[in-house]
């Protein structure tokens, strides 16, 4: 799994643009997975969205990953599921999807990130790093609170809130996390320009970091 | 399975008391299955809620369903799961959890009813009979409609949508169906008063029917 540039959608930055075109320009631009959020749909809309989706992501053989909703996953067999600390537990999650999909779970603090590890997940998002307009209700870490995490577990980490492409480099460098997530740095203005400077920022620190 | 009377949960209409009390209250009474309702509440919190309310239709042998969220009904490993038309696709849906559990499927109409009964649904849940404050976008059918629909499948039944103790011998005697399905008159006020005349209402028609 590459999870350096992962994007998650939220169609009401798309200004009128089907969603399906935007994970299609995010995929050309360079993200590495992406991840289907959707929070105030019917089931059924979520289940046909989800399979319009997956197709553009079989194309492209990019992961694609449904938030929150297991039984969506399921219903597409989508390649994983993200859960928050208020959705199903992880543990149960990963009983229901079985040990062939990939298991996400958001994490703020080290706790949280070491008991989702033994609950089975197989990559963290952690965050919010910094203060987010998509999440307003999170409270930003920050960068060292970001490492310490990544330190303290052996499965992918990938940081979410607030990345922009002028903070997305010292993220990568500084908190030696696997990847960065965003929403608005993705999808907001020009989407294949916005992923294609996203992951040059990503790559350009994760070598220098090597270098080190 | 006793599909006679099936109640369906909702908080609302408690004035405080605990939803466990509550559908103990409706089993004591007659409740024959427990239908979980639950709209806005987070995925965790609807697990947990779910696992409290399936050690009491455990401890009585009642069958839980839970509404809408195949997801939780998988991870409290439930009865089974009632969908609507605008939950995930019925054959998506008996795909996802197996042969072994129920499923039922929301019809108001004929075609939607037999559409369900080819998709797989166990039973099916037919209204509004008539207009009903826990739904009031949905149409009133009237019982004339819900009596067509039960002549056209073979799987049971439920009527649904703004039965009372009044009309609840009417509905059963006149549209033949299984059984009938109510939030408001199981658990607005005395639920375990409401629950036994009802079952007692719903048990004459049944033999008032079979001795035409």
């Amino acid at each position: 799994m590459d999870y350096r540039l992962y994007a998650v959608t939220d169609r009401s930055y798309l200004d009128g643009m089907d969603l399906v075109t935007a994970v299609e320009l995010a995929i050309k631009g360079g993200a590495t997975i992406i991840q289907l959020r959707e929070k105030y749909i019917s089931g059924r809309e979520f289940y046909e969205l989800a399979m319009e989706i997956r197709q553009v992501t079989k194309r492209y053989n990019i992961p694609l990953i449904i938030n929150d909703r297991v039984d969506i996953a399921l219903a597409v067999n989508a390649d994983g599921v993200h859960v928050g600390q208020e959705d199903i537990p992880a543990n149960v999650v990963r009983r229901i999807i079985g040990p062939g999909k990939i298991l996400g779970v958001s994490a703020k603090t080290v706790d949280e990130a070491q008991k989702a590890e033994k609950d089975g997940a197989d990559y963290l998002g952690v965050g919010a790093v910094f203060p987010t307009p998509t999440k307003p209700e999170s409270e930003a870490i920050g960068v060292g609170e970001v490492k310490r995490i990544k330190e303290a577990v052996k499965i992918p980490v990938v940081a979410i809130g607030g990345i922009t492409r002028e903070n997305a480099y010292e993220i990568i460098r500084e908190a030696g996390v696997d990847g960065i997530s965003s929403v608005s740095a993705v999808f907001a203005g020009d989407i294949e320009k916005n992923t294609s400077l996203l992951i040059e920022e990503i790559v350009r620190a994760i070598n220098d970091r090597r270098r080190r």
